[in-house]
């Protein structure tokens, strides 16, 4: 067994391999399923060598943004402040910010890969009968164009949208729509997936199991949520076949 | 007259500076009255050349840790946050994150310079009977020290802090507490100035006049938040003297 608990200056949680009765697995989308990095290459055939400039200033502005709406209670969708972060970002680097230049660089946001290790969890998973969803702050339009782009058929009819809730991850009641889609599941028997830790944070205090999908190899989970860290630290989706067997 | 409405595609609202009634000043503190760039060279004596990426880091994350926690009903202090911000940026930049280099860099966010037009600002608000106040995420201790370590001495029985309210902006929370603070003052009357564009969003949306005081020279304020923009834009301090005269 690979995977390991998430270890820190305080005693973990109680959850331990043995004692896991999962029914059901949520994923978090981007930056969990999707590699935002194929976003940053993308964004480099319109601006050249500026592609991970764009990366990181879209997904600081889109969290950025789309917490602050859901804290005034003024939901817009994420295609919306998707393409309000690139046209910032393209404006803040001095860069062509004309309309087409957002298009084309939008279009990477929905032809993303999926991470290598993808596939292979997801039928592992189906075959050991396992319920299992996505779960994003991305529009339903968005999520389905992702999947296909992917051929990720097992979530072409498990791909939820907080739209639907019209409020976006972390608060609570994001997490309150997705469970409502899987209604036949107790809360305690599914288990979240996410490489955000503020995400990991939401799902956690909402009462989900959680595994935190460590993909930008950081030194260790933030302490500043530490009270609501996950169950789970994972280096690869491999690691949860194993940890369910 | 230099300072000017926001104008974008669509009509700004109406408020122009002949029919400015404001009777007091709400000014935010990091990055409106206070440089953060000196608490970039601060960090610089710390980690010599590490300065620019260490700030940049600590305040993303100070921010989604402050929003997270907001969102999940789950207040830890900005003194907290502010430590683990910084314990995370070391450890991300793969830099000593000893007690006593997270102590040394913290103490950067103690003793910020105020920027140069400040001080001028301040006297000549008052001089013209203005009720003034500094509102902030950070704890009191903090913006006492801040003060009292660039002697503004001005607003040293008017520093005001979230802690009281156990939120942070931009919750209409938040800014509930300043107003309670501003008792004698009609929101409308008052006009909160903040180099934010978060925090110019959540103290439009509460209902104060607001000021944004583009201190980063942003190409336009953000368009995701284009509903919730301020009346007003400086890029100087000087010109809200001017606007109110």
């Amino acid at each position: 067994m690979t995977s390991k608990k998430v270890e820190r200056k305080t005693p973990p949680t109680n959850s331990a391999a043995g004692d896991l009765d999962v029914q059901a697995l949520v994923f978090d989308a981007y930056g969990t399923l999707f590699d935002l990095n194929s976003f940053a290459k993308h964004a480099d055939k319109v601006h050249r060598g500026r592609g991970n400039e764009i990366l990181r200033i879209v997904r600081q502005k889109q969290i950025e943004y789309a917490m602050t709406r859901t804290m005034l209670k003024k939901y817009e969708n994420f295609e919306l402040l998707t393409r309000k972060a690139i046209q910032f970002a393209l404006k803040e680097l001095r860069l062509s910010s004309s309309d087409e230049s957002i298009e084309k660089i939008f279009s990477g946001f929905l032809h993303m890969n999926a991470y290598k290790d993808v596939a292979d969890c997801l039928s592992d998973l189906d075959e050991a009968n396992m319920h299992v969803a996505m779960f994003s702050n991305g529009t339903q339009t968005m999520l389905d164009k992702l999947v296909e782009y992917a051929g990720l058929s097992l979530l072409a009819e498990e791909s939820v949208s907080v739209d639907g809730a019209k409020t976006y991850k972390p608060d609570p009641k994001a997490y309150s729509h997705i469970l409502t889609h899987l209604e036949d599941y107790e809360k305690e028997k599914i288990l979240y997936v996410s490489g955000n830790t503020w995400d990991v944070a939401g799902a956690k205090s909402f009462g989900f199991r959680v595994g935190w999908i460590n993909r930008t190899r950081q030194p260790i989970f933030d302490e500043a949520l530490y009270d609501l860290r996950p169950d789970f630290e994972f280096s690869n989706l491999s690691e949860i076949g194993t940890l369910l067997k």
